[in-house]
């Protein structure tokens, strides 16, 4: 495997068409903090098997189309170098792109909203890196901003008639309901599908290649993601959280995410860091269902915003915590 | 011009009172970014203009007094002089005057409410500056946060019954209408009244005196704001948007002030600042949606949040943009 | 009492156990802003009195759970020993004890809910000194932020039912009612009630206990508490509030805190700094009202947002204002 990468590594820099190839895959492995081309095409398959499995092949050639136009986008502003081969302007324009097409009606319109909201995204992580800075990455924040205000306009256009949107209301007291009937078979369902939900699939086949693609690059990743998604379950459960919700991965994407970030990302790996991994985690579930219920009146989804949340919140004291937690590596850092 | 202009510099030197005069003055002009006295006696007269058209004369005379109240909260609060003769505690202010009165019914309470959103307006206006510094302005946030915060307050007030505030619903899809028969006429107006809607007027001969406000103090401005309109009614037409919101300007006046702050103010003119201005215009037709939509269960306007937005996502990456995009000019960047 | 404190003191210097105590009683002292345990402790007395008199004794020992889990979390994550002995890391932990017991029905999952928001509490302790501090202190934000996740997450789950949560309602016109028919003793109970209900208390017994935790440390923390609290129930009567949220003191609980903070610890005491605090603490009548209405929707309470929001828009502008306005002692300044 090193010895591909290294092999493929001359060769983009000799080619500017497969050094482009490279920058976009490794937009999509960042999307799970993975700087690693194999990792993105493994999660491209992830895509495309959940998108064409699901009936919605055009979500993956929203996503396609989003990773490239955001890549063109941070050329065209001619950002640094580095960060641009590193795929930083690239994972922000996929989820894009695929929310975009996972929400909204088929249509031309929703193609301009595509290249739009994939240009917008590229200054949106410029901005928000430059605000973040002294803690932190700018995660997928611009992804979330970007398509909420996408999403949230579509209600004053007839243009851009939704597909899967949540519809509003104002937040009500939760009907009780029976004694949760979820055998073990639907929580190993909730933990697999929580995977692939970062990448908006309810896929276990997506699922396999996703954990596939952070196994090439990091086995530790590739753990704190089944480890965070198995916590998630088990804390929505116990809270008494809709079944669906648990089994369908709904309540299990972004604490994924931010057991992989804290984890493995920003801190190094550790016994009081996964302590202080877990807590965010089983916090990240918390503010799941908090996100959910406060966007109710607005007929908009989550996305992602809960992992940013939790793992800026807990990424923040880095400064004032003791060695032991806060030793990130400066690459690490520099990664998202 | 020039002439005229040194010649009244040289007496405000000499009069404390003309002095006063022309902070306000260009209070008023800076809601624009127009640092000149005679712009804002345009602007006035815009105003005046529109208000006693409309019906509605106490709100120029509110306006007035709380751009007065401004600056002599400011000077009250001793802030530095160049920044108080710039009348950059002036712009916000008359906003909260304009806004209040066109939004909540007259009364007496109405005038206490105008004295005390212009005065914390400024204080406001201090708070975001010392935020953003870094990376741009304050631009109109004091002034939304202000509206915002005395609008949202007057449904728990039974002293301070609204006039013009919308109703509060939570989100819909929205009823999907006719094949939109705007003609070329309607799009025009739509033009006009989206300029004169920065100061929340929808009149013709308004929109001419803004024109000329700007036009005394710098064509670009004037060039900027035309194009500005004419992009956001086009895109919104495009979007589908409603006729009434296109024709009566209330999607196109945050895109004007985008297309001056970006095109004129905080990046020099040119082509690739002319694109990169295009394109937040035109997503700031989206946001301006958004924020309608966003705003609908709290019932209140959005006043000029999605060009504050939209602005501030464009200005923050200045410092990892080339050279091309990046040189503001230093006076520029003060003025606002 | 200067003997006694110090006598205190040298015997916290060699017994670890009354360290702990005394950091605990700092912390509870400290969300009025007083580094004294003896206002710690009279401060705990207000809260079980009104507590048992409520007949919710389980609030009380939420806070003093949430207090203790809140110090070992801090002591756990190694923070710097001189905020941890001010008791820094203890004022949010008691308040999200409190106002989860307050809010949410009895059962085991609320004590999970308490052990985890007091943990959370010092993590978003943390995160928001290292943003806000150029300029101010956390305030109780961290409490706010904390708590309102963790009610917003209840309505998605079946296992935490809400016990005096608000119902979520899109805003609507305030219907007009008669002139307001309070006597001077329902005002006098507002200004009584405001103080006790910084706490989450409706009782005059507490309120006496917590002027006098106030007095032992300070006398100008406990004269800007009342004046403050007056101030509050007289804008809030004249704007034409609801008699009940008056006459409750849960129009006034912010103003108080912001009297206290902008009076008497971030600036000092003097004749302009008096009149900006009562400009600061009439607005945050307004804000309170603004963000009781804003949360409608959510069916959450606005806790004490009003009062981190206006505190920190009146921090904010320290540096641009001249010292009459601007000189906060740095050892005050520290403190929160």
């Amino acid at each position: 495997m090193e010895a591909f990468l290294s092999k493929w590594q001359s060769l983009c820099k000799s080619s500017g068409s497969l050094r482009f190839i490279d920058i976009n895959l490794r937009g999509v492995g960042q999307v799970m903090f993975q700087d690693n081309p194999l990792s993105g095409a493994l999660f491209l398959i992830a895509i495309a098997w959940g998108s064409y499995s699901g009936g919605d092949p055009q979500v993956a050639i929203a996503g396609l189309v989003a990773v490239i136009v955001g890549t063109l986008t941070a050329q065209w502003l001619r950002v640094d170098e580095e960060s641009l081969h590193a795929g930083l302007y690239g994972f922000n324009a996929i989820l894009v792109g695929l929310a975009l097409a996972t929400f909204l009606a088929p249509g031309p319109l929703l193609w301009v909203y595509v290249l739009l909201g994939a240009a917008v995204s590229v200054v949106a992580k410029l901005a928000t890196t430059s605000v973040v800075k002294p803690w932190g990455g700018a995660l997928t924040f611009p992804f979330v901003l970007t398509t909420w205000l996408l999403l949230l306009a579509t209600y004053g256009f007839s243009g851009l008639p939704g597909k899967a949107l949540p519809s509003g209301n104002v937040v009500t007291a939760l009907q009780p309901y029976q004694a949760n009937p979820l055998q073990v078979i639907d929580l190993v369902r909730g933990v697999i599908l929580s995977i692939s939900q970062v990448f908006l699939k309810a896929s276990g086949i997506s699922a396999l290649f996703l954990l596939a693609g952070l196994a090439v690059n990091s086995f530790a990743a590739a753990a704190f993601a089944i480890v965070g998604s198995i916590l998630a379950v088990l804390m929505a459960h116990l809270l008494g959280a809709e079944s669906n919700l648990i089994t369908s991965g709904l309540l299990g994407f972004s604490p994924v995410l931010t057991a992989i970030a804290l984890g493995t990302v920003f801190y190094q790996p550790g016994g009081r860091v996964m302590i202080y991994a877990a807590v965010a985690t089983v916090f990240t579930v918390i503010v799941q269902s908090a996100l959910n219920v406060a966007l109710r009146p607005f007929a908009i989804p989550a996305l992602t915003a809960p992992f940013v949340l939790v793992t800026w919140l807990f990424l923040l004291p880095r400064q004032r915590l003791d060695k032991a937690l806060a030793t990130a590596s400066e690459k690490h850092t520099a990664v998202a």
